[in-house]
């Protein structure tokens, strides 16, 4: 028989043993974090009607969607966790308790060209407050801090989170009578880190604006000093327009507020040029960038005025974050920022080199019952190859009883970092357990 | 614009943040008990090349699967754990140190016709032990271990974990001249429990066996006892056919081992009628019932002598079990066996009724460090609505700051569960977590 090649479908990240139990690592992190602010699990599935995931995307997002026909049915894959979340609010608006306070980590799915840090099997770890009928403004101050507080928590180096709000965006082209060109605007902005200010002026340029509307454009986005100070800025530029102004006293309570939820000043900044996309959000808007490496945004989010008007009459307004946990894996190992240090989740590995196995699965069964990972190593093999098994797996500790051990009744226990290594009595349970742990 | 119905499809489990936290305590039972016994996490993508998942396949897998073509690349999702790992260990034979520990615990995908009980989308939670060219059979009597501890946790009442050595089917029917009608005699017997033994008597007259055989094999399929006299009677059958004691021999090791593995007798028994499946499993095979409830098997497996044969030269002999977490979950609840208990995992929601809510958001950090999951309030409603939101989300205290609290620089705690209340002082941090926790 012809052998099949082994191989993993590009663009799909698939780990070895000592890099997954690091993405775990990373993984439990941001969800003991949710869980510590009150956000409640959910799974929705992979598959959805197509109907379902497609009844707001369209663009890029439907090119992208991996999708197909079962029987009379069109199934697509998710691509994101924000429309499987308004379904579910919609479904479930009777049963929920709001605000409803949600978190979901999962794969989904975007068939999109593989290249260098683009997966199209990725996770996303999101969180989202949803209110009925109204939510209030304290929530989008909130989140900045539960990103704080797992950032701080995987010891990434300093960090920067960016916030904005849309309506100042929208509101101060619309002050410049620019309300049909917003978008578009807007994009090409949103470049200004990739290709600099003299591109984007020429771009500007191109959609027919005329001198002063691009000069005040860049004054604009170019508001520098502290949070406080562009606040101010923005307060005495004295613009009538209505949305402007909203957006600024938003972005002043958010901010504010941000630093009463125990977030340190220079973790946060004002920057009027964050968008975010084109039509989604509504309000609040936020990055996060790693201030040593340029390596983009590792969490986005923002406001939205209405999650689920395809699905329901009833108004849900929330705001949320996510985090692209496999993208950021793959760049924060790829810079060596966090690097795996275990092979194994195994504390000791016993090996018992006798033929009456009893006392060693009797200890193995204790130490377990002790919440000590514990593995009984079965093949029945050389000393020395046991050794380089455990070696290879890294394992901290080895406990070895032989004939010798076995007449003595002791243990050997062997510290595979240090090479220590100390006969135990094999009934002094408690001595093993403190050597170890 | 239309508004589209928010609905999942059929077949795919989709539950409540209550329902869901209970899911998840399952998982994690699960998931621990692995790594207590040194098992390694490993994350093989849903997609694969459809060459690759349908190496071995066919028949009602194959009619099943759920496949797809992107571009020119035939696609399909994974409908077991079980060929994901044997290509990952093909494709990273030199990278894995073996025996080869792993677990998995994720969605997997099969198109069948939904059903109460059925689902196409559903977590299966495996563990494989995977050998480099041999692997012992003490591992066959460890998996039961795992098994043991995991239901032992869950508290689902007693179980049954049944064994028998498809050596022993085989040669037995080998020493009767049936080589070629084995696996139809398994499916047969395998129907046993569901038809009863007159049905089973018919079916296999039909087959054209003569009456002598007949009673041969219901005379070794009734064969009963303790494990220790069902596996003397079959030691004394007196039957020649090397496989047939082959087999009886490891039984006899395994079911020996068990019990050193820390298993108590009554919840092994040998049991002559398992075969799992037909042409997978070459050794030990398992299934495991409750003894109170006619759910069919909730946790199976067994030895298998050659992974990935369609993958490599390399053998790699193993032992595997795996519990089909969503189908059990969804029997356990609907049976009552195992219920929700907790809405939240959140502790305390923190409800700050007055304008300044720095002393509380402070209280809130304090409180997260401490690992104590802590929500804050943050709506701006009455204190009515505030506690009828913590009703029905079942948090177990409240912490609430008003007018009154605030001037006497105190916070009020209530135990939701009790009713009772107590002031205690804005700064007696310690006072408050000794309360709640």
């Amino acid at each position: 028989m012809s052998l099949v090649n082994p191989q993993t479908l590009k663009g799909f990240m698939e780990l070895l043993p000592k890099d997954q139990i690091l993405f775990n690592k990373v993984k439990e992190v941001i969800r003991s974090n949710y869980e510590k602010f009150g956000f409640l699990p959910i799974d929705t599935p992979v598959l959805e009607y197509k109907e379902v995931l497609l009844s707001k995307a369209g663009g890029e997002t439907e090119k992208q969607i991996y999708e197909f026909t079962k029987g009379d049915t069109n199934i697509a894959m998710r691509f994101d966790l924000t429309v499987p979340l308004a379904k579910y609010c919609a479904k479930n608006q009777n049963e929920l308790n709001f605000p409803f306070k949600r978190y979901q980590i999962a794969k989904v799915y975007r068939g999109e060209r593989p290249q260098r840090g683009r997966f199209r099997e990725f996770y996303q770890a999101d969180i989202d407050i949803i209110g009925n009928e109204s939510l209030s403004i304290l929530n989008d101050a909130e989140l900045p801090s539960v990103i704080y507080n797992i950032f701080k928590e995987l010891e990434i180096g300093k960090f920067t989170i960016k916030i904005n709000n849309r309506k100042i965006l929208n509101g101060f082209y619309e002050e410049l009578g620019l309300n049909n060109k917003v978008q578009e605007i807007l994009r090409i902005i949103d470049k200004l880190d990739k290709i600099g200010i003299e591109l984007v002026t020429n771009e500007l340029r191109k959609m027919e604006l005329d001198g002063l509307e691009i000069s005040k454009i860049l004054e604009f986005i170019n508001l520098k000093g502290t949070n406080e100070e562009i606040i101010a800025k923005l307060e005495n530029m004295n613009i009538k327009n209505e949305m402007f102004n909203l957006g600024v006293s938003e972005l002043k309570e958010v901010v504010n507020n941000v630093y009463n939820f125990g977030v340190p000043k220079e973790y946060i900044q004002v920057d009027l040029t964050i968008a975010r996309g084109l039509d989604y959000y509504t309000g609040t808007v936020y990055e996060t960038m790693l201030d040593d490496y340029n390596i983009g945004s590792i969490c986005s989010g923002g406001r939205y005025d209405n999650l689920a008007s395809n699905f329901t009459t009833k108004k849900l307004p929330g705001v949320g974050i996510s985090i692209g946990l496999t993208r950021l894996f793959d760049q924060l190992t790829n810079l060596g920022i966090i690097k795996s240090e275990k092979t194994t989740t195994t504390k000791i590995l016993l090996v018992p080199m006798i033929e009456d196995k009893r006392n060693i699965l009797k200890l193995a069964n204790i130490f377990r019952s002790n919440n000590i990972n514990t593995e009984v190593y079965m093949e029945n093999k050389k000393l020395k190859a046991v050794l380089k098994y455990a070696n290879n797996q890294e394992v901290p500790f080895v406990g070895i009883i032989g004939e010798e051990e076995e007449n003595e009744k002791v243990i050997l226990i062997k510290n595979m970092i240090t090479g220590n290594q100390e006969k135990v009595n094999i009934t002094d349970v408690q001595k093993i357990i403190d050597l170890i742990k």
